[in-house]
Protein backbone atom coordinates (compact mmCIF):
# COMPACT_ATOMS: atom_id res chain seq x y z
CA UNK A 1 0.00 0.00 0.00
CA UNK A 2 0.97 3.25 -0.51
CA UNK A 3 1.38 5.76 2.04
CA UNK A 4 -0.61 8.79 1.67
CA UNK A 5 0.59 12.57 2.38
CA UNK A 6 -2.41 12.80 5.17
CA UNK A 7 -0.59 9.29 6.94
CA UNK A 8 2.20 10.95 6.23
CA UNK A 9 1.55 14.06 8.40
CA UNK A 10 0.15 11.90 10.86
CA UNK A 11 3.40 9.61 11.66
CA UNK A 12 5.50 12.38 10.94
CA UNK A 13 4.27 14.53 14.20
CA UNK A 14 7.04 15.63 16.88
CA UNK A 15 6.37 18.04 18.97
CA UNK A 16 7.80 21.31 18.24
CA UNK A 17 9.25 23.92 20.89
CA UNK A 18 11.12 26.35 19.22
CA UNK A 19 10.02 28.42 16.59
CA UNK A 20 10.89 31.48 13.85
CA UNK A 21 9.81 34.97 14.46
CA UNK A 22 7.86 34.27 11.16
CA UNK A 23 3.38 35.13 11.61
CA UNK A 24 0.94 32.57 10.34
CA UNK A 25 -0.70 33.89 7.64
CA UNK A 26 -4.29 34.78 7.84
CA UNK A 27 -5.47 32.01 5.29
CA UNK A 28 -3.47 29.04 6.89
CA UNK A 29 -5.28 30.19 10.54
CA UNK A 30 -8.16 30.18 8.33
CA UNK A 31 -8.18 26.79 7.72
CA UNK A 32 -6.66 25.33 10.74
CA UNK A 33 -10.02 26.84 12.36
CA UNK A 34 -12.34 25.43 9.30
CA UNK A 35 -10.75 22.35 10.18
CA UNK A 36 -11.14 22.36 13.84
CA UNK A 37 -14.61 23.08 13.09
CA UNK A 38 -15.25 20.19 10.76
CA UNK A 39 -14.75 17.79 13.27
CA UNK A 40 -17.28 15.29 15.02
CA UNK A 41 -19.53 16.67 17.66
CA UNK A 42 -22.13 15.84 20.00
CA UNK A 43 -25.66 16.20 17.96
CA UNK A 44 -23.91 18.74 15.99
CA UNK A 45 -23.99 20.84 18.65
CA UNK A 46 -20.29 22.16 18.22
CA UNK A 47 -19.66 22.70 22.09
CA UNK A 48 -16.23 24.76 21.77
CA UNK A 49 -14.90 28.13 21.85
CA UNK A 50 -11.12 29.21 20.42
CA UNK A 51 -9.53 31.54 22.24
CA UNK A 52 -6.42 33.33 20.16
CA UNK A 53 -4.10 34.45 21.58
CA UNK A 54 -1.09 37.04 19.76
CA UNK A 55 -0.97 39.64 21.80
CA UNK A 56 2.36 40.05 23.45
CA UNK A 57 1.02 41.35 26.67
CA UNK A 58 -1.21 38.25 26.95
CA UNK A 59 1.71 36.30 26.40
CA UNK A 60 3.35 37.35 29.19
CA UNK A 61 0.61 37.13 31.52
CA UNK A 62 -0.20 33.47 30.28
CA UNK A 63 3.39 32.41 30.35
CA UNK A 64 3.45 31.80 34.93
CA UNK A 65 0.69 29.86 34.18
CA UNK A 66 2.00 27.36 32.02
CA UNK A 67 4.94 27.29 33.88
CA UNK A 68 7.13 29.27 32.16
CA UNK A 69 7.06 26.77 29.10
CA UNK A 70 9.00 29.55 26.41
CA UNK A 71 6.84 28.22 23.82
CA UNK A 72 4.50 30.68 25.66
CA UNK A 73 6.07 33.70 24.68
CA UNK A 74 7.75 32.62 21.69
CA UNK A 75 4.95 31.07 19.71
CA UNK A 76 3.43 33.82 16.92
CA UNK A 77 0.41 31.78 18.25
CA UNK A 78 -1.70 30.00 21.02
CA UNK A 79 -5.31 28.51 20.29
CA UNK A 80 -7.13 27.82 23.77
CA UNK A 81 -9.80 25.12 23.03
CA UNK A 82 -12.46 25.61 25.74
CA UNK A 83 -15.40 22.84 26.23
CA UNK A 84 -18.44 25.56 25.86
CA UNK A 85 -22.08 24.65 27.07
CA UNK A 86 -22.65 28.52 27.55
CA UNK A 87 -23.56 29.34 24.35
CA UNK A 88 -26.07 26.53 23.86
CA UNK A 89 -27.33 27.04 27.36
CA UNK A 90 -27.65 31.11 26.49
CA UNK A 91 -29.25 30.07 23.02
CA UNK A 92 -32.16 27.83 25.26
CA UNK A 93 -32.58 31.04 27.14
CA UNK A 94 -33.31 32.94 24.80
CA UNK A 95 -35.63 30.37 23.37
CA UNK A 96 -37.43 30.10 26.55
CA UNK A 97 -36.15 26.22 27.16
CA UNK A 98 -34.57 24.45 29.88
CA UNK A 99 -31.38 26.31 30.43
CA UNK A 100 -29.80 24.25 33.32
CA UNK A 101 -30.08 20.90 31.26
CA UNK A 102 -26.49 20.53 30.82
CA UNK A 103 -25.35 21.68 34.09
CA UNK A 104 -23.60 18.33 34.82
CA UNK A 105 -20.59 16.01 34.00
CA UNK A 106 -22.15 14.25 31.48
CA UNK A 107 -22.55 17.14 29.28
CA UNK A 108 -18.90 18.34 30.50
CA UNK A 109 -17.59 15.14 28.81
CA UNK A 110 -19.41 15.90 25.43
CA UNK A 111 -18.00 19.39 25.83
CA UNK A 112 -14.85 18.43 26.06
CA UNK A 113 -14.81 15.47 23.57
CA UNK A 114 -15.97 18.22 21.53
CA UNK A 115 -13.09 20.86 22.03
CA UNK A 116 -10.54 17.98 21.73
CA UNK A 117 -11.51 16.31 18.48
CA UNK A 118 -11.89 20.60 17.12
CA UNK A 119 -8.21 20.96 18.57
CA UNK A 120 -7.01 17.93 17.35
CA UNK A 121 -8.13 18.50 13.54
CA UNK A 122 -6.20 22.06 14.40
CA UNK A 123 -2.88 20.08 14.91
CA UNK A 124 -3.21 18.29 11.47
CA UNK A 125 -4.36 20.88 9.80
CA UNK A 126 -1.33 22.87 10.88
CA UNK A 127 1.15 20.33 10.48
CA UNK A 128 0.10 19.67 6.86
CA UNK A 129 0.64 23.51 6.18
CA UNK A 130 4.27 23.10 7.34
CA UNK A 131 3.97 24.72 10.72
CA UNK A 132 4.81 22.88 14.13
CA UNK A 133 2.63 22.74 17.28
CA UNK A 134 3.32 22.32 20.84
CA UNK A 135 0.18 20.95 23.84
CA UNK A 136 0.60 22.69 26.78
CA UNK A 137 -0.59 20.57 29.18
CA UNK A 138 -0.57 22.96 31.87
CA UNK A 139 -3.39 24.46 31.02
CA UNK A 140 -5.81 22.62 32.96
CA UNK A 141 -3.23 22.33 36.24
CA UNK A 142 -3.67 26.10 36.20
CA UNK A 143 -7.04 26.24 34.87
CA UNK A 144 -8.72 28.85 37.49
CA UNK A 145 -5.99 31.37 36.99
CA UNK A 146 -6.61 30.70 32.74
CA UNK A 147 -9.95 31.47 33.43
CA UNK A 148 -9.99 34.55 35.12
CA UNK A 149 -7.27 36.06 32.43
CA UNK A 150 -9.54 34.61 29.71
CA UNK A 151 -12.72 35.80 31.33
CA UNK A 152 -14.28 32.67 30.72
CA UNK A 153 -18.15 32.82 32.43
CA UNK A 154 -19.65 29.45 33.71
CA UNK A 155 -20.57 26.58 31.84
CA UNK A 156 -17.20 27.29 30.15
CA UNK A 157 -13.84 25.15 30.57
CA UNK A 158 -10.24 25.38 29.19
CA UNK A 159 -9.15 21.94 28.17
CA UNK A 160 -6.70 22.42 25.83
CA UNK A 161 -4.23 24.90 25.32
CA UNK A 162 -1.10 24.55 21.84
CA UNK A 163 1.68 26.84 20.75
CA UNK A 164 1.69 26.99 16.72
CA UNK A 165 4.41 28.42 14.22
CA UNK A 166 6.71 27.52 12.30
CA UNK A 167 9.57 25.23 13.33
CA UNK A 168 13.16 26.73 13.84
CA UNK A 169 13.97 23.06 14.95
CA UNK A 170 13.63 19.29 13.66
CA UNK A 171 13.49 17.32 16.73
CA UNK A 172 14.34 13.37 16.08
CA UNK A 173 10.50 11.42 16.53
CA UNK A 174 10.40 10.70 19.71
CA UNK A 175 10.61 6.67 20.89
CA UNK A 176 7.07 5.52 21.26
CA UNK A 177 5.93 2.11 22.84
CA UNK A 178 4.95 -1.04 20.64
CA UNK A 179 1.60 -0.48 19.17
CA UNK A 180 0.93 -3.92 20.42
CA UNK A 181 1.19 -2.44 24.02
CA UNK A 182 -1.89 -0.65 23.52
CA UNK A 183 -4.09 -3.11 21.44
CA UNK A 184 -6.73 -5.63 23.33
CA UNK A 185 -8.59 -8.17 21.28
CA UNK A 186 -12.44 -7.59 22.06
CA UNK A 187 -11.37 -7.61 26.00
CA UNK A 188 -8.81 -5.70 28.30
CA UNK A 189 -5.84 -7.73 28.65
CA UNK A 190 -4.46 -6.34 32.37
CA UNK A 191 -1.11 -6.57 32.06
CA UNK A 192 1.08 -9.05 34.39
CA UNK A 193 4.41 -7.99 35.88
CA UNK A 194 6.05 -10.16 33.04
CA UNK A 195 4.12 -8.17 30.22
CA UNK A 196 5.30 -4.48 32.27
CA UNK A 197 8.60 -5.52 31.65
CA UNK A 198 8.47 -6.49 28.35
CA UNK A 199 6.59 -3.35 27.23
CA UNK A 200 8.84 -0.65 28.89
CA UNK A 201 12.58 -3.23 28.94
CA UNK A 202 13.00 -1.20 24.99
CA UNK A 203 12.46 2.54 26.59
CA UNK A 204 14.32 2.15 29.84
CA UNK A 205 17.19 1.03 27.33
CA UNK A 206 16.49 3.91 25.09
CA UNK A 207 18.81 6.85 24.90
CA UNK A 208 16.29 9.67 25.73
CA UNK A 209 15.53 7.41 28.79
CA UNK A 210 19.61 7.27 29.70
CA UNK A 211 19.56 11.09 29.14
CA UNK A 212 16.74 11.39 31.46
CA UNK A 213 18.69 8.41 33.61
CA UNK A 214 21.55 11.36 33.83
CA UNK A 215 19.32 14.46 34.14
CA UNK A 216 17.28 13.68 37.46
CA UNK A 217 20.06 11.33 38.97
CA UNK A 218 17.82 8.40 39.23
CA UNK A 219 18.07 5.20 37.26
CA UNK A 220 14.48 4.65 37.18
CA UNK A 221 11.75 5.99 35.11
CA UNK A 222 8.93 5.35 37.26
CA UNK A 223 10.71 7.20 40.17
CA UNK A 224 11.51 10.21 37.96
CA UNK A 225 8.13 10.97 37.01
CA UNK A 226 6.45 9.81 40.36
CA UNK A 227 9.66 11.66 42.34
CA UNK A 228 10.04 14.75 39.57
CA UNK A 229 7.75 15.54 37.17
CA UNK A 230 4.57 14.31 38.38
CA UNK A 231 4.21 14.20 41.93
CA UNK A 232 1.34 12.69 44.35
CA UNK A 233 1.17 15.63 46.37
CA UNK A 234 1.05 18.18 42.97
CA UNK A 235 -1.49 16.00 41.44
CA UNK A 236 -3.61 15.97 44.49
CA UNK A 237 -3.17 19.51 45.01
CA UNK A 238 -4.42 20.51 41.15
CA UNK A 239 -7.04 17.84 41.43
CA UNK A 240 -8.50 19.60 44.40
CA UNK A 241 -8.35 23.07 42.09
CA UNK A 242 -10.37 21.32 39.68
CA UNK A 243 -12.76 19.86 41.18
CA UNK A 244 -13.75 23.25 42.50
CA UNK A 245 -13.41 24.58 38.92
CA UNK A 246 -15.26 22.17 37.94
CA UNK A 247 -18.33 22.97 40.88
CA UNK A 248 -17.92 26.58 39.81
CA UNK A 249 -18.33 26.16 35.88
CA UNK A 250 -21.50 24.40 37.06
CA UNK A 251 -20.65 21.06 35.88
CA UNK A 252 -20.39 19.54 38.94
CA UNK A 253 -23.15 21.79 40.69
CA UNK A 254 -24.85 18.39 41.89
CA UNK A 255 -22.73 16.93 43.63
CA UNK B 1 -3.33 28.62 -1.84
CA UNK B 2 -3.93 24.96 -2.92
CA UNK B 3 -5.48 23.46 -0.51
CA UNK B 4 -3.54 20.06 0.43
CA UNK B 5 -5.08 16.72 0.48
CA UNK B 6 -4.94 16.34 4.27
CA UNK B 7 -7.38 19.52 4.35
CA UNK B 8 -9.35 17.88 1.56
CA UNK B 9 -10.13 14.74 4.23
CA UNK B 10 -10.35 17.01 6.95
CA UNK B 11 -12.97 19.41 5.43
CA UNK B 12 -14.45 16.71 3.61
CA UNK B 13 -15.47 14.35 6.78
CA UNK B 14 -18.74 13.91 7.64
CA UNK B 15 -20.41 10.82 9.77
CA UNK B 16 -21.11 7.49 7.94
CA UNK B 17 -23.79 5.16 9.75
CA UNK B 18 -24.27 2.98 6.89
CA UNK B 19 -21.71 0.71 6.32
CA UNK B 20 -21.05 -2.02 3.42
CA UNK B 21 -19.86 -5.17 4.27
CA UNK B 22 -16.48 -5.23 3.48
CA UNK B 23 -13.73 -5.90 6.18
CA UNK B 24 -11.26 -3.47 7.01
CA UNK B 25 -7.93 -4.56 5.43
CA UNK B 26 -5.35 -5.27 8.14
CA UNK B 27 -2.96 -3.14 6.56
CA UNK B 28 -5.34 -0.30 6.75
CA UNK B 29 -6.17 -1.28 10.47
CA UNK B 30 -1.99 -1.23 11.25
CA UNK B 31 -1.66 2.84 9.94
CA UNK B 32 -4.95 3.38 11.60
CA UNK B 33 -3.66 2.22 14.83
CA UNK B 34 0.24 3.41 14.43
CA UNK B 35 -1.19 7.41 13.32
CA UNK B 36 -3.58 7.02 16.63
CA UNK B 37 -0.10 6.09 18.58
CA UNK B 38 1.41 8.63 17.43
CA UNK B 39 -0.40 11.79 18.53
CA UNK B 40 0.59 14.17 21.30
CA UNK B 41 0.57 12.96 24.63
CA UNK B 42 1.24 13.78 27.92
CA UNK B 43 4.98 13.63 28.69
CA UNK B 44 5.38 10.67 26.45
CA UNK B 45 3.26 8.28 28.53
CA UNK B 46 0.53 6.91 25.88
CA UNK B 47 -1.97 7.27 28.58
CA UNK B 48 -4.56 5.15 26.65
CA UNK B 49 -5.96 1.42 25.53
CA UNK B 50 -7.85 0.68 22.17
CA UNK B 51 -10.27 -1.92 22.19
CA UNK B 52 -10.90 -3.56 18.96
CA UNK B 53 -14.68 -4.72 18.35
CA UNK B 54 -14.78 -7.09 15.39
CA UNK B 55 -16.66 -10.23 17.10
CA UNK B 56 -20.39 -10.31 15.98
CA UNK B 57 -21.16 -11.26 19.85
CA UNK B 58 -19.36 -8.82 21.12
CA UNK B 59 -20.91 -6.44 19.13
CA UNK B 60 -24.47 -7.76 19.54
CA UNK B 61 -24.09 -7.34 23.14
CA UNK B 62 -22.50 -3.50 23.35
CA UNK B 63 -25.57 -2.36 20.94
CA UNK B 64 -28.05 -2.12 23.74
CA UNK B 65 -25.87 -0.36 25.78
CA UNK B 66 -25.20 2.12 22.48
CA UNK B 67 -29.12 2.12 22.42
CA UNK B 68 -28.81 -0.34 19.45
CA UNK B 69 -27.78 2.46 17.11
CA UNK B 70 -27.74 0.16 14.06
CA UNK B 71 -24.00 0.93 13.11
CA UNK B 72 -22.79 -0.64 16.02
CA UNK B 73 -23.46 -4.13 14.45
CA UNK B 74 -23.23 -3.44 10.84
CA UNK B 75 -20.12 -1.62 11.01
CA UNK B 76 -16.88 -4.04 10.63
CA UNK B 77 -14.50 -2.66 13.17
CA UNK B 78 -15.32 -0.58 16.98
CA UNK B 79 -12.77 0.80 18.37
CA UNK B 80 -13.20 2.05 22.07
CA UNK B 81 -10.37 4.59 23.10
CA UNK B 82 -9.59 4.28 26.70
CA UNK B 83 -8.18 6.49 29.14
CA UNK B 84 -5.73 4.15 30.49
CA UNK B 85 -3.69 5.04 33.50
CA UNK B 86 -3.39 1.31 34.84
CA UNK B 87 -0.62 0.22 32.76
CA UNK B 88 1.84 3.26 33.65
CA UNK B 89 1.18 2.52 37.73
CA UNK B 90 1.45 -1.04 36.83
CA UNK B 91 4.99 -0.03 36.02
CA UNK B 92 5.47 2.20 39.03
CA UNK B 93 4.49 -0.70 41.05
CA UNK B 94 7.07 -3.09 39.29
CA UNK B 95 9.67 -0.60 39.95
CA UNK B 96 8.88 0.32 43.54
CA UNK B 97 8.04 3.75 42.73
CA UNK B 98 3.97 5.36 44.49
CA UNK B 99 1.79 3.49 42.68
CA UNK B 100 -1.27 6.13 43.50
CA UNK B 101 0.41 9.19 42.13
CA UNK B 102 -2.10 9.41 39.53
CA UNK B 103 -5.28 8.60 41.16
CA UNK B 104 -6.79 11.85 41.12
CA UNK B 105 -8.80 14.00 38.89
CA UNK B 106 -5.75 15.82 36.91
CA UNK B 107 -4.18 12.96 35.75
CA UNK B 108 -7.68 11.66 34.49
CA UNK B 109 -7.65 14.74 32.63
CA UNK B 110 -4.35 13.44 30.81
CA UNK B 111 -5.45 10.12 29.77
CA UNK B 112 -8.62 11.44 28.69
CA UNK B 113 -6.65 14.44 26.54
CA UNK B 114 -4.13 11.72 25.14
CA UNK B 115 -7.11 9.17 24.42
CA UNK B 116 -9.30 11.72 22.29
CA UNK B 117 -6.05 12.80 20.40
CA UNK B 118 -4.95 9.14 19.81
CA UNK B 119 -9.15 8.70 18.85
CA UNK B 120 -9.26 11.40 16.15
CA UNK B 121 -5.74 10.75 14.93
CA UNK B 122 -7.45 7.24 13.76
CA UNK B 123 -10.32 8.89 12.27
CA UNK B 124 -8.52 11.27 10.30
CA UNK B 125 -6.27 8.33 8.93
CA UNK B 126 -9.18 5.92 8.59
CA UNK B 127 -10.87 8.91 6.19
CA UNK B 128 -7.61 9.54 4.22
CA UNK B 129 -8.01 5.84 3.47
CA UNK B 130 -11.15 5.67 2.01
CA UNK B 131 -12.85 4.58 5.09
CA UNK B 132 -16.21 6.10 7.03
CA UNK B 133 -16.18 7.10 10.47
CA UNK B 134 -19.04 7.62 13.43
CA UNK B 135 -18.20 8.79 16.74
CA UNK B 136 -21.10 6.99 19.24
CA UNK B 137 -21.61 9.66 22.29
CA UNK B 138 -23.36 6.98 23.97
CA UNK B 139 -20.26 5.53 25.36
CA UNK B 140 -19.90 7.52 28.63
CA UNK B 141 -23.93 7.07 29.17
CA UNK B 142 -23.34 3.70 30.00
CA UNK B 143 -19.96 3.79 30.38
CA UNK B 144 -20.53 1.82 34.02
CA UNK B 145 -21.68 -1.37 31.03
CA UNK B 146 -19.11 -1.06 29.13
CA UNK B 147 -16.28 -1.03 31.95
CA UNK B 148 -18.28 -4.54 32.22
CA UNK B 149 -18.29 -5.85 28.97
CA UNK B 150 -14.95 -5.10 28.00
CA UNK B 151 -13.62 -6.22 31.81
CA UNK B 152 -11.36 -2.76 32.20
CA UNK B 153 -9.60 -2.64 35.53
CA UNK B 154 -9.72 0.24 37.76
CA UNK B 155 -7.75 3.16 36.55
CA UNK B 156 -9.11 2.90 32.84
CA UNK B 157 -12.34 4.82 31.71
CA UNK B 158 -13.55 4.42 28.14
CA UNK B 159 -14.12 7.97 26.83
CA UNK B 160 -14.63 7.33 23.53
CA UNK B 161 -16.22 4.37 20.81
CA UNK B 162 -16.16 4.83 17.21
CA UNK B 163 -17.29 2.97 14.01
CA UNK B 164 -15.03 2.41 11.22
CA UNK B 165 -16.28 0.58 7.47
CA UNK B 166 -16.43 1.10 3.77
CA UNK B 167 -19.26 3.72 3.15
CA UNK B 168 -22.62 2.22 1.62
CA UNK B 169 -23.71 6.37 1.55
CA UNK B 170 -22.20 9.62 0.94
CA UNK B 171 -24.66 11.88 3.19
CA UNK B 172 -24.47 15.70 2.63
CA UNK B 173 -22.11 17.76 4.63
CA UNK B 174 -23.90 18.97 7.62
CA UNK B 175 -24.98 22.69 8.30
CA UNK B 176 -22.37 24.10 10.40
CA UNK B 177 -22.09 27.69 12.37
CA UNK B 178 -20.14 30.25 10.66
CA UNK B 179 -16.74 30.13 12.30
CA UNK B 180 -16.42 33.52 13.80
CA UNK B 181 -19.06 31.95 16.18
CA UNK B 182 -15.94 30.00 18.03
CA UNK B 183 -13.56 32.48 18.04
CA UNK B 184 -12.54 34.95 20.52
CA UNK B 185 -9.62 37.09 20.45
CA UNK B 186 -7.66 37.40 23.58
CA UNK B 187 -10.35 37.08 25.75
CA UNK B 188 -14.12 35.74 25.64
CA UNK B 189 -16.85 37.32 24.33
CA UNK B 190 -19.89 36.26 26.11
CA UNK B 191 -22.70 36.21 23.37
CA UNK B 192 -25.94 38.77 23.78
CA UNK B 193 -29.17 37.97 23.05
CA UNK B 194 -28.61 39.56 19.58
CA UNK B 195 -25.39 37.50 18.79
CA UNK B 196 -27.31 34.25 19.75
CA UNK B 197 -30.07 35.31 17.51
CA UNK B 198 -27.72 36.13 15.01
CA UNK B 199 -25.24 32.95 15.24
CA UNK B 200 -28.21 30.50 15.12
CA UNK B 201 -30.88 32.24 12.58
CA UNK B 202 -29.36 30.41 9.62
CA UNK B 203 -29.44 27.17 11.17
CA UNK B 204 -33.08 27.83 12.43
CA UNK B 205 -34.00 27.93 8.53
CA UNK B 206 -31.67 25.41 7.38
CA UNK B 207 -33.65 22.17 5.50
CA UNK B 208 -32.15 19.98 7.99
CA UNK B 209 -33.33 22.03 11.41
CA UNK B 210 -36.79 22.32 9.38
CA UNK B 211 -36.84 18.31 9.18
CA UNK B 212 -36.29 18.32 12.51
CA UNK B 213 -38.97 20.86 13.48
CA UNK B 214 -41.48 18.29 11.24
CA UNK B 215 -40.22 15.18 12.83
CA UNK B 216 -40.38 16.65 16.79
CA UNK B 217 -43.95 18.51 16.09
CA UNK B 218 -42.30 21.73 17.96
CA UNK B 219 -40.76 24.44 16.20
CA UNK B 220 -38.09 25.33 18.31
CA UNK B 221 -34.11 23.79 18.29
CA UNK B 222 -33.78 24.20 21.80
CA UNK B 223 -36.80 23.01 23.13
CA UNK B 224 -36.50 19.61 20.91
CA UNK B 225 -32.66 19.41 22.63
CA UNK B 226 -33.91 19.87 26.08
CA UNK B 227 -37.38 18.48 25.56
CA UNK B 228 -36.89 15.01 23.57
CA UNK B 229 -32.87 14.59 22.71
CA UNK B 230 -30.57 15.08 25.82
CA UNK B 231 -33.31 15.98 28.07
CA UNK B 232 -32.27 17.64 31.80
CA UNK B 233 -33.40 14.33 33.90
CA UNK B 234 -31.72 12.23 31.72
CA UNK B 235 -28.39 14.03 32.03
CA UNK B 236 -28.76 14.16 35.73
CA UNK B 237 -29.07 10.48 35.94
CA UNK B 238 -26.26 9.33 33.85
CA UNK B 239 -23.85 12.14 35.39
CA UNK B 240 -24.53 10.21 38.46
CA UNK B 241 -23.45 6.86 37.16
CA UNK B 242 -20.64 9.22 35.62
CA UNK B 243 -19.68 10.44 38.99
CA UNK B 244 -20.30 6.72 40.88
CA UNK B 245 -17.91 5.12 38.06
CA UNK B 246 -15.09 8.04 38.28
CA UNK B 247 -14.90 6.83 41.83
CA UNK B 248 -15.18 3.26 41.72
CA UNK B 249 -11.91 4.00 38.35
CA UNK B 250 -10.02 5.76 41.11
CA UNK B 251 -10.23 8.95 39.22
CA UNK B 252 -12.21 10.92 41.72
CA UNK B 253 -10.93 8.72 44.69
CA UNK B 254 -10.53 12.07 47.24
CA UNK B 255 -13.49 14.25 47.00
Amino acid sequence: MNINSTLKTLLNHRSIRKYSSQKIEKEKLDYIIQAACNGSTMGNLQLYSIIITEDAEMKAKAAPFHFNQPMVTEAPLLLTFCADLNRFSKYCQYREAETTAYDNLQSYHWAVTDALIAAQNACVAAESLGLGICWLGTITFNCDKFIELFELPPRVFPIASISFGYPKETPELTDKLPHETFIHYEKYKDYSEEAINKIYSDKEQHPNTLALFEENNLNNLARIFTERRYKKEDNEYFSKILVEVLKKQKFLDSY
